[in-house]
């Protein structure tokens, strides 16, 4: 049986003028992909709100993460997760600006959990 | 809002004989873990063969994992991942003997899928 297969952490984008997304698996309620962030951030006052929950490792670089309603940015170096829940506000206050951030998102879709 | 985190990459198991797993992140159909291994590899003549569908990330360390009928064997480093589907025979032929392997799974329940 052939599997898929890659690594997180070489083929990165050439253009680092905006976030690259890369789909690395999807299944029904649930993506993986991979994110390469090149020093982008939040836009001043925007905030996630996401239906699905997401799960994200960084790889590499670093990131600055804050949640809504908390004073506490979470400053996120390689290794480091976060749960993120349905609808739980958070925004990207920076990301490295000397280096690629690489970062794992799992997002789950919880609307039909019962 | 209080999020869940953590960083794979610290707080070690101190006991390194034998593989140990922590549960990270649990939802319906969902399960998200870190494995740490210290040299361990399958027993031989052993396969696992899941029904979950597993998504593998090797953070730190090496690992050979071997697919049933398939000669080739995956040696992973550091970014490598694996897509490894439901009940696809799959064992782990070695791990790195010098320093601790760090895994993410995730584990994806695919049983109910329409």
């Amino acid at each position: 049986m052939q599997v898929a297969h890659g690594n997180l952490l070489t083929k990165l984008p050439s253009d680092s003028s905006a976030e690259v997304f890369e789909l690395l698996h999807e299944r029904a309620g649930l993506k993986i992909e991979r994110i390469v962030s090149n020093g982008q951030a939040s836009p001043p006052g925007f905030w996630y709100d996401n239906p699905q929950e997401e799960w994200v490792l960084l790889l590499s670089g670093s990131a600055g993460l804050t949640i809504a309603d908390t004073a506490e940015e979470h400053v996120m170096q390689p290794g480091a997760w976060l749960h993120i829940p349905a609808h739980c506000r958070h925004r990207i206050e920076w990301t490295d600006a000397t280096q690629p951030t690489i970062w794992l998102a799992v997002h789950h879709e919880v609307s039909n959990e019962t």
